[in-house]
């Protein structure tokens, strides 16, 4: 096997995919992993802690990204939260397909959903954070951060299961004004 | 030992609050909470499943009442949301004291914190499904049961944290208004 190995991580995440949904996550070895991408388990462990990872790489950057949308917005509630979910929209829209896969493995597997409750709920903590930082009190800062993280979860959905892509950040800022209709006609 | 122990079950769970308060949950056997109510591991186990039970009995019942809350409210997306709040609240509103010790133990014990976050993902699904079924459409029943959890958990959360004891139906009502606000300045 050639010591340089071109896009290995891409092989080795593509062969991740491929089967997670064919066997199921957790009946998928990283031994199985590497073979499908004619790679060893050595060379996967170079490029990811574990078979979670994954599923799971790039989320860590998803924190600092909202701290940093949230500190460049205007300090209101509603301007950081909107600011922080375009920067989220940017770091995990630009796939659709690969998330549509993902969503599938994750949805079979109870660990994994309690994996992406926690990260989810990680996020709120981080905006709520931000937004204090930018003067916003609290329990408008929490409640703008729920909010915005509620706003993530059912805008993100939708873009995975409507029949035509649009951008993620035009399905987010939509369901935020169908939110704000919402409680408007409360 | 008597046969009939007086309040058993109450007993039990004051027992293992103060362990867990004084040694942590981790830490805390059920053997030792027996011991400290002066009774066996055998009646701990008749009165709940395990040591993680104490903290979370009753929680089964709240999905079944939100369910019953919004059959019965009027059939839009808020007046369910404010239904279920407000079982929820009747059901979990009763005992501050007990909340917040228990909102201690939670507090230091991940394991325990992501119980809570399946636990309360959980209910938003519940809620949804409840407005769906009076004919809530989505993106709109997602919406409003995400906005109804984050509204329950930031009201919750000021609730025990309030120097002064206010009904926790009327914290949550409170934490609605705010939210409004928010959003119509948005």
């Amino acid at each position: 096997m050639a010591r340089w190995q071109p896009n290995a991580k891409g092989r080795l995440g593509e062969a991740a995919m491929e089967l997670y949904a064919e066997r199921g996550y957790e009946q998928t070895t990283v031994g199985e992993i590497a073979e499908r991408a004619g790679l060893t388990a050595r060379t996967f462990f170079r490029h990811f802690a574990d078979k979670r990872e994954v599923l799971f790489a790039g989320s860590e950057a998803l924190g600092p990204a909202i701290q940093a949308a949230v500190a460049a917005a205007p300090p209101t509630a509603m301007d950081g939260v909107t600011a922080a979910l375009d920067a989220v929209a940017e770091r995990i829209g630009g796939d659709r397909d690969f998330s549509l896969r993902r969503q599938r493995v994750i949805d079979a597997t109870p660990e994994l959903q309690e994996r992406e409750l926690i990260k989810l709920a990680r996020l709120a903590g981080v905006l709520r954070a931000a937004l204090r930082e930018q003067g916003v009190p609290d329990p408008e800062a929490a409640l703008a951060a729920e909010t915005g993280l509620a706003i993530l979860r059912v805008g993100f959905e939708r873009w995975l299961t409507e029949p035509d892509e649009r951008p993620l950040a035009a399905v987010l800022r939509e369901a935020g004004e169908r939110l704000g209709a919402l409680l408007a006609r409360a």
